[in-house]
């Protein structure tokens, strides 16, 4: 399967590489690492053991990657409004395009630019991040559970779990992509955002009985949005929660990539996370006053940067 | 009319100040300021004036002070553990005891120790810091609505009002303590908190919408709280919201006392001014969603200075 990764970060790189290693001919759009990769290939640091590909097809251009099967974006949503012009080049008439970003809206981009039959999107469960160029680091899990935007099993979208699969990426098809996307929200909108704005790793947060109770009570109005939204079935609210609040107990001072890019002085994705998920919660009827809230002092935060203060 | 402060920071000095250049004697309880004032006196840098007082009764021990007129209660509500011990030696069979502390639940400790027929609480609208030790700054306003704990305008309430107008502070005395008391805190919940966790000042606040959008949601809670209490007449929500947005407008980039608390690292008034009024308006059934997640938010913050984090 001829792979085109479109926003070769954390995630696409890692990914890539383990695609290519496993038989797939894999292109890269690269940026910042471009040069130590095209020269020097790529190296991979896992936790399931590293590895280096020598041989990488790096692209500095993506007219020059040309038509392949199956696009794969990793870009960071605040990078969407180049989305469609970068993965222009790689669609053909039979070209897959999967995004793996954060958070909701990315779909709806990718359909209207190029025809929703063509667009899959998936929930990507990595932990990983980009050393020195050429370099990338693989923490911790990196399974993903795909599916058509257009809903339904897909012949498509088992093939390509299966290819992703058989290359050491644990990957589920999924009927029912958005009730997947809503289910991370679930968990990315409380303790992303929460960690964000305090500076506090999850096992803070969590051990402060008043932000517990919040990041429960946050979780609940997700729910609430998620389930208005029509899904196949219900997100049952109080073992979904409970189950999200224990492995959450579980991570050791985990820093959501969230509060990393605060710290980092990095643009956050308050858009994909935040803004559209309350849009469509209100557009059913769904109030989200503590999502809002959340989303309003995160704002806050751009709001200062942008204005230099 | 002998008076007694407790608790002689920037706004016990100040105030006390006044009444004794206003021809009134006064007992200081002094600890930080003790030497400085007892060998130097005390000096009003005052935006209507600097003035200084070359004798100054100041004490050690409350015990010497002996009982009072009036006491008069500027203490920092986290320091209302010694509140009572304080004050009791001043206290005689015909003693006015009046708090103009910050927020919900001075009075009730008061009453509780002292009987509820000697309390007044009030509230102040000034803007004074301490400077070196025998120092007080007034930075703005200074006046006082005051009135009786059991409720009602009572002889002792309009006379301790004229004898604090006549010293130059500016003073009401008010029917409904309770409803002076939450109309500040429909001020002091949003602003105070919001610039204390996001380290932005008023005008910073609300040049960005969603917060704006977001005080605004505070304040209609707070007020909703409020009006649940059986205030003698119920605020008009929308008006005084809107006079409050606008009042505050004014204020050109305002730091409020909490966010200069946390920056400088000192404990803040979570108790008073959220603890005590989202139980008492859950108690009555209304629903604070955002002052709840506010005050949560806030304390993650004093809980990590708890645990040296």
């Amino acid at each position: 399967m001829l792979t085109g990764i479109i926003g070769a970060g954390a995630l696409g790189l890692y990914y890539g590489a383990l695609l290519q290693r496993g038989g797939n001919r894999v292109k890269f759009l690269l940026r910042r690492d471009y040069q130590a990769i095209t020269e020097h290939g790529l190296t991979v640091k896992s936790i399931n053991g590293d590895f280096h590909l020598s041989k990488v097809e790096g692209f500095a251009d993506p007219a020059a990657i040309g038509p392949v099967d199956l696009v794969l974006i990793g870009l960071k949503t605040i990078a969407n409004d180049r989305m469609v012009g970068l993965a222009a080049p790689l669609v053909g008439p039979d070209t897959a395009i999967l995004t793996l970003q954060n958070g909701l809206g990315n779909e709806e981009i990718l359909a209207e630019a190029f025809g929703a039959d063509k667009v899959l999107g998936g929930v990507a469960f990595l932990c990983s991040n980009r050393g020195e160029p050429g370099t990338v680091h693989h923490l911790g899990q990196g399974k993903v559970a795909l599916g058509e935007f257009t809903r339904g099993l897909s012949p498509r979208a088992e093939r390509i779990a299966s290819v992703f699969s058989a290359a050491g990426i644990p990957c589920l098809a999924v009927a029912d992509l958005a009730k997947a996307r809503w289910e991370k929200l679930v968990w990315n909108i409380p303790f992303n955002g929460l960690s964000a704005l305090t500076g506090c790793d999850v096992t803070e947060l969590l051990s402060h009985p008043p932000t517990r109770t919040l990041a429960a009570d946050l979780m609940a109005e997700v729910i609430a949005a998620a389930n208005a939204q029509d899904p196949t079935a219900p997100i049952d609210a109080d073992p979904f929660t409970r189950a999200m609040i224990e492995a959450t107990d579980a991570m050791d001072h985990y820093r959501p990539s969230m509060m990393i890019d605060r710290q980092e002085g990095r643009p956050l994705e308050l858009e994909a996370i935040y803004g559209i998920p309350i849009k469509l919660g209100k557009e059913k009827g769904v109030s989200l006053p503590r999502v809002e809230m959340l989303h309003a002092l995160l704002g806050m935060g751009e709001s200062l940067k942008e204005t230099g203060s």
